[in-house]
């Protein structure tokens, strides 16, 4: 079997370590890619944490993938080598239920194969993207555009397309008013995405220095949510909150920024996933919470053509592979993205 | 200034007494009813023990009111003597809000006058339907179909439009899926109007003994929600679940019976109104978890000619106005109303 060079971590607790991984040989329909950049996710370290229980070690994370495909599958239509491609949160579904039918393979009813630490449909466990090379079935590879650089396109296949599907579902667009709570690896990109969209947009932050960010990302204007006199003067505000932050918040003080019929949407995992509301929060202008998760392969691809139209991509930062674990360390310390130069991880 | 008999309470924690009111004298768009039937609502009992805070002591409650015109001012053109008609839990609202302007009165962001324990727009405090006569302005008056009984109408007023209101928002019919939870007041009214409006309605219920009930009302089946294995059953089948019950409940087990995009609203106002969930039972299907408080004035017509239609009233038990105590420690116990007959109030 093709072996490949990653970054694993052997058991939880232990630290990272370089390692040689095997990926299948080629299916008919696979294609084996050269990965170039791989960012760095939370959710990526909720799994290396085991917070949420069941993670399968030894783990290679990694699901905001970028490069270039070095062999395809003889029944592969779609992509030639050389082509620039990406992979996201998603190697595999049943493709038979309604959600994989209609294109939502993140709600698949079965669940979906997750990029790393998920038992695909062959039994092998899947390994993610802090790695030299992945071999993905061609309906999970997304096309790059060639207006888009890989390095600042890896965090769209996670974090751009975590924002990018309920900005779509919940219409946001001229006219509206959008709030994007927390600006990080997700919020900066809801912050230029919703821009782009047409839709006024509020930066909901904590970090008076990430204004001017915020302002040239698009947003019309920065509120810190530390002030509660600033927050009041938008009670009613917005039609939409998109919640990135992965931590337990006031959900009423938030529920009350909407207006009628306002949704407030949770797109972060948060690490204690348990939070609380007031009924009255919601029954007083017939207002949401909701949640929403990653997007199907169909929208991601959407999210990428938008992305290189508004010629958008991740703020970034470049680290090589022996800065991984310093990263995961200051994790919110990124502008905005910690993205890992895969050849750096060494010579296979 | 004219007065009419009423069942008032006094103060917090002090019993019922019948006393003698007064209503305002009529201005050019009032209307006076002489109110034949008053439903008992489990929100009167809130007020009368203050659950909330704030409420204004003597307090007349009640806010299903049925009854018949006795008087119009004279720019009135609605309305004649005679008229059977009814009034809700508004009174009056700011009329210029974006919310009033589209006829969703009960989101005014004013907050609209409620029939009792509010001070209306003239500083007076109002009192509801447990009394003898009512003045209302025109345009908070609805009227009652000739098809529908007044006493049967009565709770249609307020559990009516509550439960017409989210079933219309979120598109109950032919081909959807309508949990109800809880048959109550609301409960049962709700599986009444889903049914009519061509939903497949479940009735998620504790108990067993009302199975049958629900079946004639409408519902396609009964689910025991003491039952897990029964509830696991459903796990992802509805679209809609319209919460009725006026208590904590577990809310992750009611969203997990959603299926993609799938709403949980919440409609009764308990009296302990903070809940809990996971978010990851939103982010694993795109679900919603929703409030809604009961419904515009021209929706509330709109229910009205609508359960004319379907020959929907509520079930209820007649009872007099000294039985109102009793029905206050047994509310519960109803099947499924009480509705007071106001002329056991006495002789004005």
């Amino acid at each position: 079997m093709p072996s490949t060079l990653a970054l694993s971590l052997p058991a939880k607790g232990a630290p990272f370590t370089p390692t040689t991984i095997q990926r299948r040989p080629l299916r008919e329909n696979d294609v084996r890619i050269d990965i170039r950049f791989c960012g760095v996710c939370h959710t990526d370290l909720h799994f290396g944490h085991d917070d949420w229980g069941g993670t399968l070690f030894p783990l290679v994370p990694g699901h905001e993938i970028t490069g270039v495909v070095s062999e395809v599958g003889e029944a592969v239509t779609e992509f030639e080598v050389g082509d620039r491609v990406g992979v996201g949160c998603m190697v595999n579904s049943c493709g038979e239920c309604a959600p994989c039918a209609s294109g939502e393979e993140q709600y698949c009813t079965e669940g979906f194969v997750k990029t790393y630490s998920a038992v695909d449909h062959d039994g092998t466990v899947t390994a993610g993207g802090y790695s030299q090379s992945i071999v993905v079935v061609d309906r999970f590879v997304l096309r790059i555009p060639d207006e888009l650089e890989l390095a600042g396109a890896a965090p769209l296949l996670c974090a751009g397309v975590t924002v990018y599907s309920p900005l779509r579902h919940w219409h946001a667009g001229p006219g509206m008013k959008v709030g994007v709570l927390g600006m990080g690896g997700l919020g900066h990109l809801g912050v230029k995405i919703a821009a782009a969209m047409g839709a006024e947009v509020t930066l909901l932050g904590r970090s008076a220095e990430k204004k001017n960010d915020a302002l040239s990302f698009g947003a019309a204007r920065f509120v810190n949510t530390r002030e509660s006199a600033e927050l009041a003067a938008f009670a009613g505000h917005f039609d939409l909150i998109v919640n990135t932050v992965p931590a337990r918040l006031d959900q009423d003080a938030y529920l009350g920024l909407l207006g009628l019929g306002g949704t407030l949407v949770n797109v972060g995992a948060p690490g204690d996933p348990v939070a609380s509301y007031n009924v009255f929060s919601l029954l007083g202008a017939r207002r949401s919470i909701a949640g929403s998760s990653i997007g199907g392969i169909g929208e991601t691809q959407d999210m990428l053509d938008f992305c290189a139209k508004h010629q958008i991509t991740s703020e970034i930062e470049v680290i090589s592979a022996d800065r991984v674990p310093e990263a995961w360390e200051n994790l919110s310390g990124a502008r905005y993205r910690y993205v890992i130069d895969i050849a750096t991880l060494g010579t296979p």
